[in-house]
């Protein structure tokens, strides 16, 4: 039994998340009328060409008109000139809020922009794969997945609760958190794991006295793990790491400090460093598959997938 | 249609690769008894429990009397203390091989205690996941995965084809390489990024202003994928990096290099080169996904196996 929870939803760039908000939304039954837009005109013809939203419109300002939500997932880095274009269009008592992974960079983004009686509330669902565009989206993405909310000072509860109730009736647990906060934590869980993974293939791609197909043929050993992080989306990612600067560099500090002192017990044999080092970090993989936030099917269950 | 190979092979240590090679090698039915050993009682107890072996010895030198084949799977720092334990016991033209990660150790390791008339032909098969111990092996894990073999100067071409035919029988595509090239591929595609993966995970286990439950419960944005390679076996990666210092430093130094750049290009806010750096790694992923080394699927298909 499902309860429409907005009669008219706007989503605005039709990617990965919009895609699999759509698709979760009209299965669960929570969205009335979907209208979508996208900059780009091949997307666009992508999105009315699968049935991506009800209505499809050739510019932001159409799409939102009259929309109850309205869902900003593009880029972090053109968040504001969107909020500026869609302004004047906004619906009296409208929620807008997006899906951005940094969020005190996006709300000062965005906020100045919005017209009073307009209720802002900032979002960011943990979930996505490594394909991005209008046709990698799918109605499960969310499913047992955060969102976390991130409330402005004067954001209105009830429609922190309302659009708290559609990330659950797509499958989410939602959780709430303040913006600073919000962009420490994904320093650590994502921005940071992600520059990471992005420097190693980097590197592999650089070395000569290794050629390319040897890093391909023997990925298997570990390396193909990060190949996937470093496949996603490079405009995103830009935008993550200039908006998130200072949590960035702080992690990456961090974790250069520790490589230093686990290179360093190399250097000098300390195997009693490594291995009580190597010990501690089994307990993390634990607590989150218990959590239910990974398989524990080995290998990712990949075996299941790849012949 | 199969042939033995071997009429007896003996596995020497019995945890995740020698399980998967025992139960790979009755299924293609290419040797005749196969005798093992671990140095621990539970893990022999386990063993003859669930059926790992025709027959579990309490010595290893039991294990390999007789033994055609001899493969010793055992961490890389313990190889030369039972190479030297079991060569008064080796049967003159019988094989030796290792499955260790790191080879011009472990060869200087083995070798000087091989009796005359032994082949020696070291090995490597690129396959495991991130689980251990006598019960995590099974039969496909080295299907379409590469097996390297680094033979030795002297090493007996007839024994290295034989060696080469078992790998294949049991799905491996086998590659030749010599041992410090083999070191330096696999820091670049195994070591490092394994090391990469200890830190950020022990990074984000020690932060104390985001909590142990929230990098957990958040871990889905890209940090989780870290832990799984952060989960493996503790000393026989201590083992791997103690053993394969120089290739290991080497590349890490070039990924600190790498991260120091990008990081300053995220301080100065120099979006393009962060953008080309992004674009180039994702085709490294194309690659092995052609190449058959991982799976298309989104996320690893971990939505077939995560609820």
């Amino acid at each position: 039994m499902s309860t429409v929870l907005y009669n008219r939803v706007a989503l605005i760039g039709l990617g990965h998340i919009a895609s699999s908000m759509f698709w979760a939304m009209k299965r669960a039954g929570v969205a009335g009328e979907v209208t979508g837009f996208a900059r780009s005109k091949a997307t666009r013809d992508t999105a009315r060409r699968i049935g991506l939203c009800d209505h499809v419109y050739d510019s932001a300002a159409e799409a939102v008109e009259g929309a109850d939500l309205v869902v900003l997932c593009v880029p972090v880095g053109v968040m504001g000139q969107l909020a500026q274009d869609i302004a004047p269009m906004l619906k009296p008592g409208a929620t807008v809020t997006d899906v951005g992974s940094v969020k005190q960079a996006v709300i000062d983004a965005i906020q100045p922009h919005l017209p009073e009686g307009v209720h802002f509330v900032p979002g960011h669902p943990l979930a996505g794969t490594e394909h991005s565009g209008p046709e990698s989206g799918f109605a499960e993405l969310f499913e047992n997945r955060w969102c976390l909310l991130v409330p402005v000072e004067g954001s209105d509860p009830a429609a922190v609760s309302q659009l708290q109730a559609l990330w659950s009736a797509i499958g989410a647990n939602v959780g709430i958190m303040d913006a600073d906060h919000h962009d420490l934590v994904l320093a650590v869980t994502s921005h940071a794991p992600h520059l990471i993974a992005y420097t190693m293939v980097g590197v592999a791609d650089d070395l000569r006295r290794v050629t390319d197909t040897e890093v391909v043929k023997y990925s298997a050993a570990g390396f193909r793990d990060f190949t996937r992080i470093a496949a996603s989306d490079p405009t995103m990612w830009r935008d993550v790491f200039l908006n998130n600067k200072e949590a960035t560099l702080e992690i990456l500090g961090r974790f250069t400090e520790e490589l230093f002192a686990l290179q360093r017990a190399i250097r000098t044999g300390d195997g009693d460093h490594l291995f009580d080092y190597f010990t501690r970090t089994r307990a993390i993989r634990r607590g989150i598959i218990e959590a239910g936030q990974d398989t524990d099917a080995a290998d990712f269950g990949r075996g299941k997938t790849l012949k």
